[in-house]
């Protein structure tokens, strides 16, 4: 069942040990089938030395598991809620990277200080506000993902632009196209994050990219006449 | 003797390295058989590429050699004292690694900033005053340790659910259910104190987790009905 | 054509990865023939490990393809014209290495601290200015080479003895007698951009190397009486 | 001729890439046979990996060479002085490690935040001025190590104990009882730099580690009663 998605989320998986991205098993990938309205994710707190294919875990988008002899990652209920309001994105991706956690951690929006961040996330990273005791008892990892597509909503923000966002005190998640464009978008926040912070600490007043110059780069790689590489680019 | 638990001990210290937590021979893990009362340690100032099961130092709960070719690390006292204090542990680790030691060099307890750290670490991980030089002078190494017993003592913390602590001046001691899992928790507290680090430098008014957040992710963890993971998690 | 060059801009672009300078295709590398007026470069957004010298591509000094099956390197239009205006390079450099870029978010030039720095690079490094909207409408690549090289006028600076600018909120460029000493200038602007931001925190009231001092080590690597090396060293 | 010194000086040179204090050809490693007042050292910006025991150079302690085909390493000069002054050392190492080097440009002393520190150097890591135009003009190399020395006299500081030094604007000297010892003490001392950073940040407010803390360190590994590792240690 759903082989070759499986085959495609156990790669991305192990793509985010090999970008330096997890330590232990604190990172997940899913990716999904909108034909069949199922996606598949990793077995929850399994070494990724002993991830394969055959491990990965299907769940329908209600969160419930459909195949699979492991749990789904403690977070699934917050990879359904975002397939489910995020229509356009096939992958997603939830890491504790040193970077963009610390930023999660300290409550703040990462600002757009360059073209490495407009290249790739059109405009701020968002964080989001802590669950409150109610929305932890009732569902915690469901209102996760209830609260980063509400925030999208409020702040009417592009999702598919800025494919981003920070938890407070906990960590990020990303998304794309598919689940490897999905860790591609994990790597870049975690740069971006990286550089964010030490601009800060150069230049104390630093300002965020113009947006004359975001919008050039942004549409450089994909807009209508976007030129970057050898075809156009997609998200 | 104990042939299996040196085993353990010695794969245990043989991860600092593999984890990045020592330079030179700055580290020393060890793990108890409470039938015996005998505990296994690395021996002092010998570099890990030349450790083996054999040339590990059996120690008994006073800290007196019992069968060994080496002198045990110079901590042993510190472990002794420890195994007797928190009869629940089985493995205990010191090192110098670079972030815990610099929180350790500030004299400033970590505080819990998100769920990595509350995942693993319940509430703020302690950093314990300096000995005075009539404790040096007496016993040292005996003295870190029963001052790091009655800091958890006076502060009504479970070591259990806290499995780490800094010495000031010096650097970290952590402790799990066996030597693997001390250095688990050694990986947890590097990790957490880097980001920890981070986060006060992107906000200076950045504060702790909350608690009902705080407790969610412990107990999701280790609560009596932990859901993460293939089975419940034990310490 | 041009085989001997494409094989050196190749391997020039390979060491981007080797030093650590880039994340997936964030950076190029070209080198000239200044006899025939062209330069060969990297093409534009495809990955280090499908790079070889055939899929590298011949530009002429107006920016046009003249050899070669990809789009070049989408900063083609800058190299074009840094080579224009600066006939004694003949290899250059773009990256978005982490401390650079950082400085180029920053806004900020980066003083001349220490040795490690007047080795190789006299003086402060550059920040130029954001394009303004017309000029990125006009053409945002070509009018970054312009800017550059009319700040080094501007600042009456020698660009051979600083072969290294800075873009603000986009990342820096370095530039050599040929492509690998361009790369070589990366990574000592990489190292030199770090330690200035460590030095700055260690010390708020830090002030730049005295200018005889750095005159005397740029002079003993540079200098008429370079003693620095086996034989004398050229840019 | 002194064959077995060149190696162990060969030897300790390929330390410096393996510990990571290297970038380049920056830093240098000598050794000293006392007996036959000579010394070997690396020659002079020839990259590690083309370095065998073949090309290192025999110096005399008025620094010039003996015997090599190559000129020695441009601070050559300094380590002569060092070995004049130091009668006790049997090796010196330079480089332009990151952290240190920070430490150096930012002209501050290293002060000593805790045990990693005490267990090799005691006391705080002196900083010593700028050359005046007249030292640098007359004899930059020489006039350095001489400033060092006259430093630890002025401060009656023991350069065995203290077995480290940052040239201002510059980057760190260290040096041991042979070659090996020195470069055991350049990674004592980029970690301990790195250390005194991070617990700066973390606490603007720190202090030095108690007296009788650096004392009990110091001498349980270098003491009369020493019982670190598994013999006497010395310097």
């Amino acid at each position: 069942m759903l082989e070759k998605l499986k085959k495609e989320v156990y790669e991305a998986n192990m793509l985010l040990p090999e970008y330096n991205l997890v330590t232990f098993t604190w990172g997940n990938v899913s990716g999904i089938d909108r034909e069949k309205g199922l996606f598949v994710i990793k077995p929850s707190g399994v070494p990724y030395n002993e991830l394969s294919s055959d491990n990965m875990v299907v769940v329908d988008l209600n969160g419930n598991t459909v195949e699979g002899d492991y749990n789904p990652s403690s977070d699934t209920a917050t990879h359904a809620i975002l397939y489910n309001r995020f229509p356009k994105i096939g992958g997603i991706v939830h890491t504790h990277s040193t970077w963009a956690t610390s930023w999660a951690q300290s409550g703040r929006n990462i600002p757009c200080y360059g073209t490495t961040h407009a290249d790739y996330i059109y405009g701020e990273i968002p964080c989001v506000r802590n669950l409150t005791q109610k929305e932890i008892d009732e569902a915690y990892e469901k209102n996760t993902g209830i609260l980063i597509a509400e925030e999208f909503e409020r702040r009417k923000q592009d999702y598919a632009a800025t494919p981003a966002v920070l938890c407070k005190n906990h960590g990020p998640f990303t998304w794309g196209k598919d689940p490897e464009a999905a860790v591609h978008n994990a790597v870049v926040l975690e740069k971006v994050a990286q550089m964010a912070f030490n601009c800060e600490m150069i230049n104390s007043d630093v300002r965020p990219v113009p947006q004359e110059m975001m919008d050039k780069h942004y549409n450089r790689k994909f807009g209508p006449n976007a030129y970057y590489g050898q075809i156009k680019n997609s998200k």
